[in-house]
């Protein structure tokens, strides 16, 4: 088989959300996994020196209308979570807890969070709500709040952020296909088609 | 008919460049007009805070990138002027004054300079450039440099930057669909799909 397309997003990103319930779909279609690294994209602003989204004069508002309709078009539940945008690291350093463990359950747990935050329209950001999400797909609540408490997780998440600059991600979603970067949900269809024909 | 599609651009933006290429195909279909509207995308950074695309760690060579690679899909001729970005001034203040007396005339303008910038790959920057590419489309050199010295022709740019600020224009291009706004040369399938519907 070959290689994984990188899924890079962040828990708090609508667009983020989006890609997570379409890049399966693109990946199966050409027979390849997609491999989820969630990371951390205020930390990444510091190096762009963007802000979030929905704080901008004029974007910000029209960004909110563009998530709204993007979700209707493609049938996908989406409420924003209050408040918005919130701190995704105890969700994201959890994942990678899972992912040294169990490849699936950290996908899982993945999804769940992002279900909590964009269906549900909760915030999952302190690890008692980072917890309470990944009990929801079967792991311990105190076993959770142990993890989240590893000295090492936190160099885990940091070399991933590190990993994720040095790659060139910028935003979220952000697709790496065979090295090609894809910024953006709206990018699915190129990615496609990329997967399809190789490259034009 | 139906109202026509506002199409706000500014001359120095590639990705304006790409949407000019596709918005009248996509109008016709649905038997509409495009008003174009070129506008000063680097007056309206100082509302939104932003700064110019490829400028911009990580984001700017990404774009150049995704850039090329637009350009090739659509089968689009590109490349950069030199120097990028170019100031649009005098070209946005020739449009104003052609617009006023024929709207046609205008237009082909238009399409001259982005032929010019993105295709020949020469700034349109100063009167002297702007006259050059205005006397290629039927319109005497020292008309245009007359032209361009008068007063009220400031007002107007002034005005529509105003008019395109009021609309929340942030971005090139930016189109707005029987008042819906869609951002993003990338946003052109959907604007094709809502012209069809009426919206979802």
């Amino acid at each position: 088989m070959a290689d994984p397309i990188e899924f890079w997003f962040d828990f708090s990103s609508p667009y983020g959300y989006f890609g997570s319930q379409r890049i399966e779909q693109v990946a199966k279609a050409h027979n390849r996994e997609v491999r989820w690294r969630p990371f951390l994209l205020g930390v990444l602003f510091q190096t762009t020196g963007q802000s979030p989204l929905l704080s901008q004069p004029l974007r910000g508002p029209y960004s909110a209308r563009d998530m709204a309709r993007t979700a209707r078009l493609y049938g996908i539940p989406f409420r924003l979570p209050e408040p918005f945008p919130f701190g995704s690291v105890a969700a994201a350093r959890f994942f990678y807890w899972l992912d040294e463990r169990d490849g699936a359950a950290a996908i899982a747990f993945a999804k769940a969070v992002y279900a909590r935050a964009f269906v549900e329209g909760k915030a999952v950001s302190s690890p008692e709500e980072t917890a309470g999400v990944a009990s929801g797909v079967g792991h311990d609540r105190s076993d959770t709040l142990a993890a989240l408490q590893e000295p090492e997780l936190k160099q885990r998440l940091k070399a991933i952020n590190d990993e994720a600059v040095a790659k060139g991600v910028f935003g979220s979603p952000y697709f790496i296909v065979d090295g090609e970067p894809f910024w953006g949900h709206d990018r699915l269809d190129q990615i496609d088609r990329w997967l399809a024909t190789g490259g034009w």
